[in-house]
C-alpha cells in the first residue's frame, strides 16, 4: 500500500507543548476530542489515550472506522495537559475555512482572551450562527486553551482570520452591520433595533471596544443595562446579541 | 480620642494572602477598589497604593474622606496580586447582606467556579436584579479571584448564602420560581413563558446542573438552542434569561 503524505505527517510530527507557530494543535478531554473526530477527522494527525481511560473501546472502535492512529500514551498526555483528569488527546493539523457568504456572522475585532474566545465560539453555535470572522491581532483561536474553553465547537464552526475589518467587508459586503458601541443619539437599543435576515455582528476587544474608524460603519447598537456597570462581559454581550438577532 | 473596635482591627490584621476561612479579603485593581470605596466604606480595613500608581492624590483624598487608612506599600500588593499591573488593593472585613422581599432574585445552585460567579454578579448588576442568593456548597464569593471577576460588582449587590434550596425557598416564599433545566413536556421555552415581576431564577452546578429534585419546583424554563452544543456556558445562560426577564 502507498504510503499517503497524511500518513507521513502522522509519523513524523514531534509532539510537544503548543506553540503558536507550530502547524498542529490539540484538543484536550474526552469531549472536545469526540467533537473533532465527528467533524474534522480528516485533520487529525493522532488520538492519544491514557491507559485508564474508561469508555477505551468505543474510542479506538470510533478511530478505527474513521482510519486515525490511536496511541496509549499516559506520559504524553500528562506533558501536553495541566490538568490531571485529561484521559483523551487528539492532535490536529490546524486547518483554513471560509465563511458563508449567505449566512448571518460574528465579526470579533482584537479579541485578546483565549478563555472569551472559546466561550464566544460555543455561545454562537448555540444560538445558531455559524460563521465568525475574527480581525488581528487577537487571541490565537488554535491554542489549546480555546479550543477546550469551545467544548470543540470551533470544529462545527467556520472562521476565518482577516488582518483588517475592511479586509473583511470586502468580501462580505452585502451583509448588513451592527457594531455593539456607543454612537451618541444614532445608537438603537437591541430590542427595537430593526434585524435583517443577513447580518454581521460586530464586537470590540475586551478592554478598549471598537474604535472611532466604527462610528462611520453600520448601525451601532446597545444592549440596555443599568448605570451600576461599566459594560458587560464580552462573552455576555455576545450571547444575549446573538440570543436577541435569531430570537 | 478614643480607639473604636474598628481602629484597633485595622491595626492588628497581619495581612497575608487570601484563605477561605479569613475574616478579610481583598480587591485588586484600582476599579473594584473604586466599588469597595464607594459602596462599602464602612467595611474597609486599610488600602494599599503602590508608589507607581499614577492617580494618588485622587485616591488618597477619596480615603480621607471617608477615613480610610491608606498605606504605600508596594511589596504587599506584590504579595496580594500575581499579575504585574495590579497598583492598588483594598482589603475589607467579609459582611454579610440580605436579599430585598420584593425584588427579583437570582439563585445559583453550587456554582463552582469563582470566575463564572464573578461575571454572572457583574452581569446580574447589569441587568438591573440586585439579590444574589447562593446554595452551598459553592465557590467562595469574597475569594480575590471572584471579586477581581465581579469588577467590583458584588459590592452593589446584595447577596445571601443557603445550605439548602429549601432555606431560601421558606424565607422567600412568595417568588415565582423558575428553574433552568429540561422537565420534558413541561418545559416552556423562555420566549413564551409568562414572566412576573417577583421572580426567582434558579441555575444549577457548570457541569451537573440542577438535580432531580428541582422537578418538581416552579416552572421548568430552557432557551432555545441548536442541537450542535450539549447547553450553554451557565455565565450566557444567567445572562440571556436575565436579559429576557427584564427585557
Amino acid at each position: 500500500m502507498r504510503q499517503t503524505d497524511k500518513d507521513r505527517t502522522r509519523e513524523s510530527i514531534q509532539i510537544k507543548p503548543y506553540k503558536k507557530d507550530a502547524s498542529y494543535s490539540y484538543t484536550l478531554g474526552a469531549f472536545p476530542t469526540y467533537e473533532l473526530i465527528l467533524n474534522k477527522p480528516k485533520e487529525i494527525v493522532k488520538v492519544l489515550i491514557h491507559s485508564g481511560y474508561t469508555d477505551m473501546d468505543n474510542l479506538k472502535e470510533l478511530c478505527a472506522r474513521n482510519n486515525i492512529p490511536v496511541e496509549i500514551n499516559d506520559k504524553l498526555i500528562g506533558r501536553l495537559s495541566d490538568k490531571d483528569n485529561c484521559y483523551v488527546a487528539g492532535v490536529f493539523s490546524k486547518y483554513g475555512c471560509r465563511l458563508a457568504k449567505d449566512k448571518p456572522h460574528i465579526v470579533l475585532v482584537n479579541p485578546s482572551n483565549m478563555g472569551n474566545l472559546g466561550t464566544i465560539l460555543r455561545t454562537s453555535l448555540g444560538f445558531g450562527i455559524y460563521d465568525i470572522a475574527i480581525i488581528l491581532p487577537g487571541a490565537d483561536i488554535f491554542n489549546p486553551k480555546c479550543v477546550r474553553a469551545s467544548m470543540g465547537a470551533m470544529f462545527s464552526l467556520n472562521f476565518q482570520l482577516y488582518n483588517s475589518f475592511d479586509d473583511y467587508r470586502r468580501q462580505y459586503d452585502r451583509h448588513d452591520v451592527y457594531t455593539f458601541m456607543i454612537n451618541e443619539e444614532r445608537t438603537v437599543d437591541i430590542r427595537d433595533c430593526p434585524k435583517s435576515k443577513l447580518f454581521s455582528l460586530v464586537f470590540g476587544n475586551e478592554a478598549s471596544g471598537l474604535d472611532d474608524s466604527f462610528l462611520e460603519v453600520g448601525t451601532s447598537v446597545m444592549i440596555p443595562q443599568s448605570s451600576h456597570v461599566d459594560s458587560l462581559n464580552l462573552t455576555i454581550a455576545v450571547g444575549v446579541a446573538a440570543y436577541e438577532f435569531t430570537r
